[in-house]
């Protein structure tokens, strides 16, 4: 039987982007399908009925949700490039700097920085900033966070890679001091510039567009 | 050398408990340190500077925060007793289960449940209800999450399966209705009753007085 591997996601969503890395790096053929969050496929429904979110990778029928899940099951599924490293202290490391950015790092941090009021705003750039400077010493002397190549920290980590300068863009609002996190900045500029992601992430200008017509409204101006 | 296990726990707490049975499971020796987690230690402080949460476990030196990564990391470290399955689809799924847990049954939701203002209270209570709700369809007709054993979503619902039960005494709310999550109740019956998990698990009547004074506060008698 030949292999089916389809991906349920949407561009502007670093958490599909995710998959689209990891499959890119593995070298697995996928289809992918385009969900509109605004009137979801009766698949969508169907495959993630506790969530109803994207990504949702379906391998041979079969329905995987939430995009760290998904990271680990193509590890484990198809070997060759490794996401995760072998040794199992090294591997509980990545994965708690990959819990701790969709933990910490999150959504409505990310509103609140960029549009919300100014007390509010000040608090959550505070958060931002401290989140920042863990990773900066997480880092170390390291070119990614998996060491000499992309691995899932780094892929979850894309949420800094382009959506942060994209959040800053849209809003107008500086998240990130280069002198206070140099070894992120640059490990930015090679995430973004790598061949591996650069085809996988979605185009800036365009992101920037939409994260203001979503999150800015009336607001982005200020 | 001989192997060094350190776990920085708090008797109270269902993730300190979760890395108890998960070394339990495994047979493995360790030493255990109560924390007060109104005085945090400077060991716990370094070992998990980002968090500053229990539990941590410490082995040979090098420390592991998160429940979930721990229980990740014991499975990987020492064989026999699995706590996830082999098969890379049912592994994606026990995570899947585990992560919606953490996510979805939330200290905050608890409280609001138990002691929050009436429409508070309420919709609580729904989100509650459709969480129990979603795990009986995933129990369907086995013993444990984990099929015949307890495993890694057996392991994280101990947050159900012995604090549901505490909170519902200690705030006097009903949370979880008999004849809505049978299989549910069953599987609460199994696990607390387990030989595995009753040594691990702190006594009843001394939690249900522990989460009164801690979460309920002047609203307990409502």
């Amino acid at each position: 039987m030949a292999e089916e591997v389809v991906l349920f996601g949407a561009w502007f969503s670093p958490y599909s982007q995710r998959v689209r890395i990891a499959l890119k790096l593995k070298g697995v053929q996928y289809k992918y399908v385009e969900e509109d969050l605004h009137n979801k496929s009766p698949a969508l429904l169907e495959y993630n009925p506790a969530h109803k979110k994207i990504p949702v990778l379906v391998h041979n029928g079969k329905p995987i949700a939430e995009s760290q899940v998904i990271l680990e099951y193509i590890d484990e599924t198809w070997h060759g490039y490794p996401i995760l490293p072998k040794d199992p202290y090294e591997r509980a490391i990545a994965r708690f700097w990959a819990k701790y950015l969709d933990e910490k790092y999150n959504l409505p941090l990310k509103i609140k920085a960029c549009w919300g009021e100014e007390k509010e705003r000040e608090k959550a750039l505070e958060e931002v900033s401290e989140i920042l400077q863990f990773l900066e010493t997480e880092l170390k002397e390291k070119r990614f966070f998996g060491g000499e190549t992309i691995g899932m920290v780094d892929i979850v980590a894309n949420v800094i890679g382009l959506w942060l300068g994209a959040f800053e863009e849209a809003s107008g609002v500086q998240l990130m001091k280069r002198e206070k996190v140099p070894k992120l900045c640059d490990w930015i500029d090679e995430f973004v510039s790598s061949s591996v992601t650069k085809e996988s992430l979605p185009p800036r200008d365009k992101l920037i567009v939409y994260l203001r017509n979503r999150f800015g409204g009336a607001n982005v101006s200020k």
